[in-house]
């Protein structure tokens, strides 16, 4: 399926798309009595009536099956110092392993990182699918909030945070 | 549709996405004769094959139903120091009004932010529906980046960039 140009147009895109600035978060969940965890930045709020994100991951995640099996899962926003948790859940333990680093909350229906800036805990309400990839829609059940406003941010293929300064101009947008 | 519950899981969820950090991109397309353009936050990278991104959009903004006819669109993503286009393309001016600032190509098939960070031109490839949203799926067509990686951030309600010292630490999530 993929000729020369589609590697050079996605090589191009890849590049494009490290200036999009992202948070990092965990998304976890919990099925036929295992724990999931993977680091992610492809997740976006949708809509307020119901309340609700998406999150697109690959099909050929660990964590895809356990998704699309679970009836939760949880975003997890990793605030700046869980860069360690990120390398941890973003490849560098496989399975169980991954909740051997972080506080994990195991008495919610799926896991969730006690310290996470926000952990947003979801009901998988619809599944779509385009190329490799699925895009689950969770509706929000429960939310929680940890800390000051100070998340982990990846950006050109790296972790950083944010200035300091936040602008004096900012304002909500439409 | 909504009673006391919902609204206040809407009023929790807003409070813990504020900690999701954003990329600030515009959104534009060209339908009809006419030029659009929308500040937006939620974009996300989908597949690289094909290489393709998504965008949310409610049904009620104004872009949405030439989003929803036209063949092509862009995300522009802003440079830190875009901030009031971005107030200008997030509600401040209407419909053409919105081309008043900013250096726009309008050579394109659709209009790209000529000193935009990156300017990704796709192909609407397919479209989802959930709640008051669209999700539309663009396969990638054409790739512009432009200067040095220096977005502009949403977070916590207002705007701000990314710290000058990148983590050394960093790699590439799996």
């Amino acid at each position: 399926m993929t000729h020369p140009d589609d590697t050079a147009l996605a090589d191009a895109t890849k590049l494009a798309l490290r200036r999009l600035a992202k948070s990092v978060v965990v998304i976890t969940c919990r099925h036929e009595g295992r724990r999931y965890a993977m680091a992610a930045t492809a997740v976006d709020a949708l809509s307020m009536e119901p309340p609700s994100l998406l999150a697109c991951v690959n099909r050929s995640a660990s964590i895809h099956p356990a998704l699309a099996g679970a009836e939760m899962f949880a975003i997890n926003i990793l605030r700046r110092d869980h860069e360690p948790l990120s390398h941890h859940c973003g490849g560098g333990a496989k399975g169980e392993a991954r909740f051997e680093l972080g506080s994990w909350d195991d008495e919610a229906p799926v896991p969730i990182l006690a310290d996470a800036q926000a952990a947003i805990l979801c009901r998988r309400d619809a599944t779509f699918e385009y190329g490799t990839h699925s895009i689950f829609v969770g509706r929000v059940a429960e939310v929680r909030t940890f800390g000051e406003v100070d998340p982990l941010v990846y950006v050109d293929g790296r972790y950083t945070g944010l200035h300091n300064s936040l602008s004096p101009m900012g304002r909500g947008l439409g």
